[in-house]
Parts: C-alpha cells; structure tokens; sequence
C-alpha cells in the first residue's frame, strides 16, 4: 500500500482539519478531514496537526500544511495573531512539524495553498494570471502569477476584501474605512438578511429566498454582488488577470451568484480588461486548500 | 569610444523621445530629448525611432523601447490601440526595430519600463514588492515582483488609476463608471483649478496655491490626495508591498503631496499592510524610463 509517491497535505481551518495523501500531480489519494480543536488551545491544535500527519508519516515525502492567517514567505512563522487561531503572532507551524516530522514541511496561508490547487489541477490550470477568490463567511483571495503564488512583502497579498467604497454601512474589523467586506461577505449578508426579516442560517438560504420572489432577499443580493464586482475590478484593473476562479461556502449557489457578477463587472472595468477574461467556479470544491498544499509540498520533496 | 559596453534606450513619450545608452548595471553613459514627432502620424514617428536607434547602433549590444501603450508580453505587439501613438492594435515597434537595426529589441510599458528602472537603479531597489506610480496628466503604475516585471495576462497589469470610488464627479474616458483617475491625476486637478478661478498652467501651481493659504487649492489637493490613496490602497492590499515610489511630473511637488498620502493611507489600509511599508519619491525623475528600457535590453542582449 501507498506504493505511489505522495505528500501529505493538510488543510486547517478554525473548525474542521482536511487531510490528505497528495500525488505530484495533484491527485487526492486518500482524504479524511478531522476536528480541528482549534477553539480548544494551541496544544490540542498542534497535538491534532501532528496526529494527523503521523498516520501516513510512513512513505510520506513531504507536508505542506495550509493555515488560515498570514505566513511569512521566507521564515514560514505567523505574520501576525489570527482571530481563527489560538498561536501567537511569529509561531511557526512548519518548523513544529519538521522537528516533530523529519520530513520538510511547506506551509502557507489557506487561501493561497486554494489557488494553487486550483492552478494546478482545477479550474484556473494553464492561467498567466489567476487570482482565485473564496467567498465565505469573509472573502479571502489567493493570486498565482506564472505558476508562483503571488505572497507580497510578508506574506500579505490577495487581502482584496478589505478595500474601501465609501459607502456608509456595516463597519469591519479590520480596519478600512467603508470596508466592502461586510457587504460583500456571507457573514455580512446573513446578518443584514436577519436584519430584514429572513430567517436563514446559511447565505444559500439567501439565494433560495430570492429565487422564490422575497425582494428583500434580492436587495441584499444586488448590493452583495455590486460591491463583491467592485472588489474584483480593482484586483482585475492592478493584476489583469485571464481567469478568476470563484469558489467558498457562497459559491455553491453557482450561476445565481456568478451571473450577476458577470453583468456588473463591466459597469467598474476597463473594457480591455475583461477581454477575454474568464469568470467561473472552482473545480475542487473544499479539496482546493488540501490538493494545493499537497502539491506545494512536492516543491520541496525533491 | 563607447567602449564600455551598453544598450540602446528608448523612452517614447506623445511630445518627447527620451534616448539614452545604459550601462548593464543601469548607468546611464549618454542622454538625449528629441521631438517624438508622434502628432505627425506612423511614419514620422518611426523615423524618430530609427534615427535615434541607429545613432547608436555601433556597439550596441541590445535596444529597449518604452512605449506608452499596452505591449503584450508574449508578442511584442501593441495590445490595443493608445491615445497618445498614432500606431495600430497590432503593430509591432519591436519587430519593426528588429528587422531595421540586427540587435535583439525589448518593448515593454513606458510605466514598466519605470518601474524596473527604480527597482533596478533606483528607489526601488531591493523591494520585494514595488509599486512605481506615475502621478501626471493620469496615473501610471509598473508592479516589479521577485526582480520581475509584472505584466499581466497580456500586458494590462498596474493599471490602478481607473478603479471605482463611486464618487459622482468628472467622467473619464476608461468606462469605469466614478473612475477615480480624473480626481487623482494632474490633468483633472488642473481642470477643476480652472473651474474654481484658479489661473494654472501646471498642477505644481496648485501646490504652490496651496501653499501660500488659497483655500480652493486646498480643497481640491485634498481630495486629490483622498482619490489617490484609495487607489494606492486597493493595490496595497492586492500586492502587500514594501515599496510604494511615487515619480511622475506631479511629484515634483514633493512631501506636499507625499505627507498628505501617508496621512490619509490608514483611513484606507488594514493597519498589517502599512508596517513597514515605504512611501518614498522616485529618484530616476525622468531618466527612470530610459534605465527601465536599457536595462531590460541587457536581458536580450547575452
């Protein structure tokens, strides 16, 4: 058994743990995803990255391990705390894993070990310039520029949901006067979805509604997909990229959250800006963030 | 003569031709303006080129040609067809001087021939991430990542200045609908000076205004400076940075626009993506082109 070359491929998030047995090429060999323990400590969250990569430690050629914070490209530490992590600000999770491990560990933010995955065996192979963009609870963006994930200073790019539009609304976190993130996020639309009146535990459920006539369920839509294409344009107008990979929780409702981005993207980009540009779903659904670790990993298995 | 060894520079603009000979580590060994002659049609203008190419043509190892206009990276060919050339989507100033002159010939971007100027020789020197802004009649931007020019999927990368802010306000040509540029650039400052009774030649005027108390100067510097760092602040956090230079005529007006910028950034930025980021003027000034071209024709020319 396991007689094909793998890595293994972890993908961690504040809930869950994906792992996987990872081919060179991207193939998921195996796949088991894991509590993550994450809200129990740093200890059960390390304790549960090691367990996981000890089960198929044996044979394995390298790890690489997606994290949902910001990753130094050079040192592989914490650029900074993590509101989804219990590990402190400068720890490295790679170099915990090669002193436990033995084996060299790649590690890098979730949203970027997604992008390649897709790069590489999905729906954004054989792009120039990719950026592949997570609508979730938030919105997180991984960019990959001629086959290199594009990672910034330190470790900082693709953050395109905190721009500013200005307009007066929800307020973010984060910092950014007139955040489009609130509007363009599912959190933010579940929120002001309660606010109006729906009853929903999911963004789908916002969908549904509007599919079915609710108009204030179309109203927050509309205004979701316009700032979500507002930040989309400034990412197209600074990166021109030929394919924009669409994928996260939000994007299950497919066409009906694709389409309008399509209609309004031309209203905020240059005309030759989307020439030729692709718009589309992600390939690996919630396998992205393992496939691309995995495949990172190899990087440095030979 | 001539012999240390060197590239052949060519820096197009509508009014002037910028040459030059750069030395391969950007040195610039001789300079000369000439007419472009560009408003007097194709054939003008590539006599322009030709005579200021085969000046040199002795010894010279390689030519560069900035030009202002989209070059597709792969082709050499113009992406689209430019206001300010009287050349075709299509054409190829590349191949053109190629076939005339027997030397290998690069072309790329007036704005990233700039940017790979003050990367290699200049203020951007040693950045992992540059962003060289060209504040004049518009805004001009060349991304230099790892030492390489990012250019998009077919050369439409860094084109920052036409995001949308939503703001009602002076309509730009680009299509993007409250596009920013005509708020942020010197030629709209200088259009709405006019409009308020201020007597300008120049957006330096404006400064100078401002300057010494005028309260309409004043007001529109201000909201020059707000539509510019939102732009800034959309590729901020697109690119993670670690160098902003800011170069171009309006520049020359110094920390009066550069103090204003990282006053107004934080409004616009999460506060991660400001540490250690440098805003800082450009120091090739109008040379910055020709070493961008010259040395990027070294890269032909082993």
């Amino acid at each position: 058994m396991n007689a094909q070359p793998f890595t293994i491929a972890l993908d961690l998030g504040g809930t869950d743990l994906k792992t996987a047995r990872v081919s060179a090429a991207g193939d998921v060999l195996e796949f088991a995803c894991v509590p993550s323990r994450a809200g129990d400590g740093a200890d059960a969250l390390m304790d549960t990255l090691m367990e996981a990569a000890r089960r198929w430690r044996a044979g394995a050629r390298a790890l690489g391990v997606g994290i949902p914070g910001v990753i130094h490209p050079d040192t592989g530490v914490l650029a900074d705390v993590t509101p989804h992590l219990p590990l402190p600000a400068g720890y490295s999770v790679r170099a915990e894993l090669e002193r436990a491990l033995g084996i060299p560990v790649a590690a890098d933010n979730d949203a970027n070990c997604a992008a390649f995955g897709e790069y590489r065996a999905g729906a954004a192979a054989g792009a120039r310039v990719a950026l592949v963009v997570t609508v979730g609870t938030g919105i997180g963006c991984g960019i990959v520029v001629d086959g290199h994930v594009l990672r910034g200073a330190w470790g900082g790019a693709g953050e395109i949901g905190h721009v500013a539009h200005g307009s007066p609304g929800p307020v973010c976190a984060c910092g950014v006067e007139g955040c489009a993130e609130p509007r363009s996020g599912g959190g933010g639309l579940i929120a002001r979805a309660r606010e109006a009146g729906l009853a929903c535990d999911g963004a789908i459920e916002v969908f549904a509604a509007a599919a079915s006539g609710d108009a204030r369920a179309r109203v927050l839509l509309d205004d979701m997909s316009d700032a979500l294409a507002r930040q989309l344009a400034a990412a197209i107008q600074t990166l021109n990229p030929d394919v924009i990979v669409i994928g996260g929780g939000v994007a299950q409702a497919g066409e009906a959250l694709l389409a309008p981005l399509r209609d309004r993207l031309p209203r905020y980009v240059q005309p030759s800006h989307l020439r030729g540009l692709r718009l589309v779903p992600a390939m690996l659904g919630n396998r992205a963030g393992v496939v691309g670790a995995g495949v990172m990993a190899w990087a440095g298995a030979d």
